[in-house]
């Protein structure tokens, strides 16, 4: 017996999954448990997945929390849900076949059993890299490439206002912007991300995001105002953006939860730091007086966009017209340790989580 | 000399404005001043008119409240600005004759001397009342139709809530939605203006927009949620109407300094009234959970859509397909407290003044 099929007995008995267990409400990970199980089996119509790459999404964790209704938050046992890219081990679907590539749902774990409904789409490594599909050429930049066509709207020339520019729809957003002939500024945090956004990303221009300094930044780097600006529902710099609104400005804001907003790691649109009265007049006034479009988007209504996104994209790619970064943690057991680094905006560009390696 | 002839003599030699006076801060009509002028001349390339009718419009006072900065505030002596329907006394540009009937911006007098770009459009009056085109048939209507082009987009069987159903604006987006298959739900200020709307306009229900019983009522009222509401700016109601939106739902908010907020009257947005606290935050998250759009709108940034708009709504009217109720009040000398009615809600539909008939 070879070495290699020693490895594959070893996959074929045993996998291992990462559960929540009772939440003491202070960290977002916090009772997190990693746990083998045996090997699941694939019914008739099944595939079963070996997970390759596995997304950190900050709202896989906001339910947890301890401001959350006990009656929302998830039971302990419950496997972390998140997007991953998978290979095929064993295929009874006939639709599928044994080593082929596919985006799905499956969680924090190494292997899992699908139908194909959930599977989201099958991967080809020849059009663009298989982890893509966790950031600019799946559901993010899907959402950025949605916020712009559906209410973004850049025209040429115009300026376009990005917020966390470093991560990955905040990049996708400002690339599309700017291959659409806009102006792009990027907020990023920190001196490293503003370098990464205007050098890598090719940002026209980067601002430190730091609230002490942001309006006056701001103002500097969009001299003729903001025509469209893509906004989390973090807003902690929401007061100095606001005033640069255009008329006309459309604000699409896309990402829930993003920045650990609602986690209590930063407030939500400025307003728990200090008592700033009720700014819904004021901001209601600035959308009638200056005739702004607000909109949020939530990424599972626009699927039928994903065929014309991914022509469009993966011709970028491949022409080498977008970037992107990925800081690569290996190990399912990583995880947890790699989602609280990135809700405390230690990465530059999209985290994943290698659970292992294509066969 | 013919009692006629006597009269086109007075015409001629005199006519009269109403100015800004100091305001004292208090009432929105405070200071306004009836005064007597000599006929205006019209030049090469202009013509005179005689104005028939002008439209009341709460932002045309909204300046002279003393909160507002002085800087902003007009001259004294300015006279009141406001549309108009007007007849051409005489013409010395070509492409005008005697006896037009045009819509003009001449405020708040009963002759102007006007070029062609200070008349908006010419009037037909075998197409539509001449007085329509302060109202349903001009800038009020098309508000409405562009709110609902631009961002309501109801579909048939969605559920529309109007506010003010009872107003212009309020008028013409309740019966064009219901129109296009719409359920059609408005808010209209009592008992009377409810009956108005529901059996004048033909709405499919009004509720009361008395705030004490209103968050019960507009449940009742729309059992399936709301997927598309116009908002002016006041915004007495939004707190128990935001809970009512769908997924997707969309929001047009229509009219700034409607019903007297700014002004003192009616606090705006309902914040003035009590600590609320700051609703920016929930608002936001409504925003992206929910997927909504919400948009301002000001007209003059849709004038491209008047010639389809005019189309349109001239069918319908024609046809019979939709209705609008005028108060007329008879005389310039009774605007200043026509328009204090009208902020304090006393009319049902539009009121227009009429400071002379048609020759």
């Amino acid at each position: 017996m070879s070495g290699k099929e020693a490895t594959d007995n070893k996959e074929e008995s045993v996998a291992r999954r990462i559960v929540r267990g009772m939440s003491d409400g202070v960290s977002p990970i916090a009772g997190f448990q990693l746990e083998d199980v045996p090997m699941p089996e694939p019914g008739e119509g099944e595939v079963l997945l070996r997970v390759l790459y596995l997304a950190l999404d900050p709202i896989m964790c906001s339910h947890t929390h301890a401001r959350t209704a006990s009656s929302r938050r998830p039971e302990p046992g419950t496997v972390i849900d998140g997007e991953t890219v998978a290979q095929i081990v064993s295929s009874r679907h006939p639709d599928y076949r044994e080593g082929e590539f596919v985006l799905s749902r499956s969680g924090w774990r190494t292997h899992a059993v699908a139908t194909s409904v959930q599977i989201l789409r099958r991967l080809d490594p020849a059009l663009a890299p298989l982890s893509t599909a966790l950031g600019l050429y799946g559901a993010q930049g899907l959402i950025a490439w949605t916020a712009l066509r559906e209410t973004g709207k850049p025209r040429p020339g115009e300026t376009v206002l990005v917020a966390d520019a470093g991560t990955a729809i905040g990049a996708a957003a400002g690339q599309i912007a700017r291959l659409r002939g806009a102006r792009v500024v990027g907020i990023a945090r920190g001196a490293r991300a503003c370098v990464f956004v205007r050098e890598a990303l090719g940002f026209d221009a980067a601002v430190n995001g730091d609230a002490r300094y942001a309006a006056r930044r701001l103002r500097a780097a969009c001299p003729d105002g903001v025509d469209v600006y893509l906004e989390n529902a973090d807003g902690a710099l929401w007061e100095p953006i606001w005033p640069l609104f255009n008329e006309c400005a459309r604000v699409a804001i896309c990402r829930p939860g993003a920045s650990g907003a609602g986690l209590g790691l930063r407030p939500g649109f400025g307003g728990a730091a200090r008592a700033v009265g009720d700014r819904l007049p004021a901001m209601m006034h600035a959308i009638v007086a200056r005739g702004l479009i607000v909109r949020g988007f939530i990424h599972r209504e626009f699927s039928e966009y994903y065929p014309e996104f991914l022509r469009e994209m993966g011709e970028w790619l491949r022409n080498g017209l977008v970037r992107y970064r990925e800081e690569v943690i290996d190990g399912l057991e990583n995880a947890p340790q790699a989602l609280a680094d990135m809700l405390q905006g230690r990465y530059l560009g999209k985290p994943l989580v290698r659970v292992a390696s294509p066969e």
